[in-house]
């Protein structure tokens, strides 16, 4: 997701932004609508200027070509194909080049990518629907529906901005759950299922398609560098408690989404995870859904 | 609270509301501020107009004398003293009377008092402080401090809404609290302990003055039976988890004020109550107070 405005005499004179893969950059859009010569203006953009034949042409070539003088990046790219090489040869070309102008919502914007390229393996959202005593069942092996459908909406939005979901084997036998984009309009994404040593029958729904990947590892870090290997950028692991116990462990969870639901399930119930001591919870957000409330929250243990 | 309405050929001509304990009646407010003659009126009231001579007069002779030719009142008076007999007194002297219109809101405005008169008991409300897997301290014995400010505040309000707090005498030897109001301009509420056989030291802060009342009985209708007697027509139940447990095994719990702070304690943490069976909530209503969540609802236990 990157925009890009083009400043002249202190007017804007030109706006673009990346409207999907393989469409024109934001930049060479922001060029081409430009209502005045581009020449002499300032370009301010939310990511360094590629340099290099992708699917479109460079941008750092458009930006040349156009007489551009001075360039405002918000962050650097942090792919290794670009990072510094874009902003380089604007300022062989003799471009001024300013880096840093709202670099954090910049980064925040496309997190998943930051992630992606920075840690090596995908941004990890942890989604969990639990009532208000971190209960996410009933009892073990069954399931309880917790949350409304404005709720359930909302999370089928969640899944269809992830390139990936992931659950455990005892998620996926106790729920056999569709894990698809329904109730919004939008692709269904990856359904990773951490098997252990455990057999799926053929005829869960999860196998509808070959949309799916088994990975019989429970080790948290070598299954997260297997999904970046896949060019995974984003995972949305969806429970059941061993799997939410294993990632917070791990310390491998960037973003919590928690449905809470107005009720408490007793001291019979399933915990969302056993911790083991303490987790603080920063950046809160809250939102109504219906019945239910949305919690987004960044763990502490994460650098944010 | 009381407010009334007077309306004439279709016009507001007066209203009023009773300012506080002692001070003159809606009614009686409505027809001295009234703009035209209140003869042949139409009087609007929250509640049933009084018949009997308090600190100040009747209100149906006030009605009568005025010359008002129909009331309609939201909701019967519940208590002995007047309940029907101001609405028979009115019926009586020839004027039309209509009751229950918005009589759920008009009950709901004045909830501990139709508790009070209705069940023979306070109204109670339960407040804990927890964490997102329910629990109110990191381990037994010891007191953890989960919500920040703004939360303290608003419930130093809630205190001051409340005629009793209640507690244990384990989180009074625990946290030695004040259950005062201090963060709101406001008067203490009646500070109850239910002691058991503990002994309390006389240097803790609830014995700082004589609005303390420390009483040895566990049974909960026992207990609200007393406070009825001291005419406490409501109580706020601050824990601490036997507390809780004791209330809502009772099932005597009229609403939850709930602040949930962005946290999850752990395993060896204890949980706000041991519930043996789901609870679900109702009429729920969330607030964002400072890093907290304030939830409030209705338990389904309780008639609505």
């Amino acid at each position: 997701m990157v925009g890009a405005i083009l400043v002249k005499d202190g007017e804007r004179i030109g706006e673009g932004y990346h409207t999907k893969f393989g469409a024109a950059h934001a930049e060479v859009e922001a060029i081409k609508n430009a209502t005045a010569s581009p020449e002499g203006a300032t370009l301010y953009v939310t990511l360094e200027p590629c340099c290099h034949q992708g699917k479109t042409g460079p941008c750092t070539e458009a930006i040349i070509e156009a007489g551009i003088s001075k360039v405002i990046v918000a962050v650097r790219d942090p792919s290794e194909k670009v990072s510094g090489k874009g902003i380089g040869a604007l300022r062989e070309a003799g471009i001024e080049v300013e880096v840093g102008l709202l670099e954090k919502d910049a980064r925040e914007l496309n997190r998943f990518f930051f992630t992606y390229h920075e840690k090596k393996r995908p941004f990890v959202t942890l989604k969990a629907a639990i009532s208000l005593d971190g209960k996410i069942a009933e009892a073990p092996g069954e399931q309880t529906a917790l949350t409304g459908m404005p709720a359930q909406r909302y999370l089928h939005g969640l899944r269809h901005e992830h390139q990936a979901i992931l659950v455990g084997a005892g998620t996926v036998l106790t729920d056999n759950p569709h894990l698809g984009v329904r109730h919004v309009e939008g692709r269904d994404p990856l359904r990773v299922v951490l098997t252990g040593l455990r057999k799926l029958p053929k005829t869960l729904a999860i196998f509808r398609d070959e949309n799916v990947l088994l990975l019989s590892d429970k080790n948290i870090p070598k299954v997260l560098h297997e999904l970046y290997e896949k060019e995974i950028t984003s995972v949305l692991v969806e429970g059941g408690q061993k799997i939410f116990e294993s990632f917070l462990a791990a310390q491998l969870v960037d973003e919590l989404q928690l449905f809470l639901a107005p009720t408490f399930l007793g001291k019979k119930a399933v915990p969302f995870a056993e911790l083991k001591k303490p987790l603080h919870l920063k950046h809160v957000h809250t939102k109504t859904l219906g019945k239910d409330l949305l919690l987004q929250a960044i763990p502490e243990f994460s650098a944010e």
